[in-house]
């Protein structure tokens, strides 16, 4: 993805310290470590993608996750491969988690200089299956209101089967890093005259209308937290 | 996520014949292994996600990428890591490459059943080095026409210095498989007279107005395939 340079964020408490795997070998500058900016990419997102290693080959599966202060949650069935690794395992599942927004479409005169402008973090660590049960039931709420924040308040809570049938686990933001493409067209100056236009395509984002369960008893408002899109 | 079934098409010639690694281990009801569906998930989106494994820990790095029939490209800096290793390992490398869109929130009355709508697809291969000339360069313009369709024709080709910068990596669809979750709110029938709303939220997709770059000459029209939404 060819761009614009996004400055790099200082490293200080703010901000997680890069690693030989954070620093990317390519457009470094467009890399950051910042705390703030990185729980403001990872609570936007609905899905992660979650890396493992199966018999010696990368899995990449999307996922629902939660954050709680620096630690992330992942849950699913008990029953499902990556969270029955992590059990399995008792020094934890090596994992990667990656979450990335497409905030516009980046259109050159040149083919060479198109792109998208995005945020990503990837998050690199050791996957522990969570099984105190305060923990999980906290992890549970984050990944509800993840989803839509206040949700969670305003839902019926899991009950002891469906708990058990959950299986959570948790990573901790350490090894962190922020990515990022920001800002305009980056064409070659003898390009400029082209006949192609050029620009900056946002991408739409937010709630359309909700669409309301068949079996809703009338008397059900819609939720204030679903007008804000 | 949790949620109602969505049909398992048929093995035939339209369709991938499934693997030890494309089978899930969970909500087997929710793969697909479709041509023509996996064609349409990869082809909506704008980027995918592409785990490797490096000293033996995975790596999850976002992706433009473009198709071409039964093949997927990935281009990047040849001085980028997934870029460099594919060069480095005759073999090739180890790759899979996700892909993933979120269609709509699904919020149950229960914190249990929440979930979301979501289609995606995940390819396993050997991603190899593409070397010769022709085929990098419908790859590039692959790539172009991903992210707007017909837009390789409308911009500059790449000159020799920019191929030459660029490396691309092509992956046969091969072992690949989709899952998606459809439909609406499966709450437990003892929840539905809950005061919860519940149902769909869709997410809102498409592009937002365009903005032109401030060194566009005036007389350059806003191309049609852009005001398709």
């Amino acid at each position: 993805m060819q761009g614009t340079e996004t400055p790099t964020s200082p490293s200080s408490a703010d901000a997680y310290t890069p690693t030989d795997r954070t620093v990317p070998t390519r457009s470094a500058d467009r890399a950051s470590y910042d705390r703030e900016l990185v729980h403001a990419i990872l609570d936007e997102g609905y899905v992660g993608h979650l890396g493992f290693v199966r018999d010696g080959r990368p899995v990449v599966l999307p996922t629902l996750y939660g954050r709680v202060g620096e630690r992330l949650y992942v849950h699913g069935s008990t029953g499902s491969r990556p969270l029955r690794m992590t059990g399995q395992a008792d020094p934890g599942l090596a994992v990667c988690l990656t979450v990335t927004h497409v905030d516009a479409l980046v259109l050159a005169r040149s083919a060479f200089h198109h792109s998208i402008n995005y945020r990503s973090v990837v998050v690199h660590g050791i996957a522990h299956d969570v099984t105190d049960p305060q923990e999980k039931r906290a992890a549970l709420d984050a990944l509800v209101d993840h989803v839509v924040p206040g949700r969670s308040a305003d839902s019926r809570p899991g009950n002891k089967k469906e708990l058990a049938a959950t299986a959570v686990i948790r990573l901790d933001l350490d090894e962190v890093s922020a990515k990022l493409r920001t800002g305009g067209v980056n064409d070659e100056p003898e390009d400029l005259s082209l006949p192609h236009w050029a620009g900056l395509v946002p991408l739409r984002k937010g709630y359309g209308d909700p669409i309301a369960d068949g079996d809703l008893a009338p008397e059900v408002p819609l939720p204030g937290y679903l007008t804000v899109s």
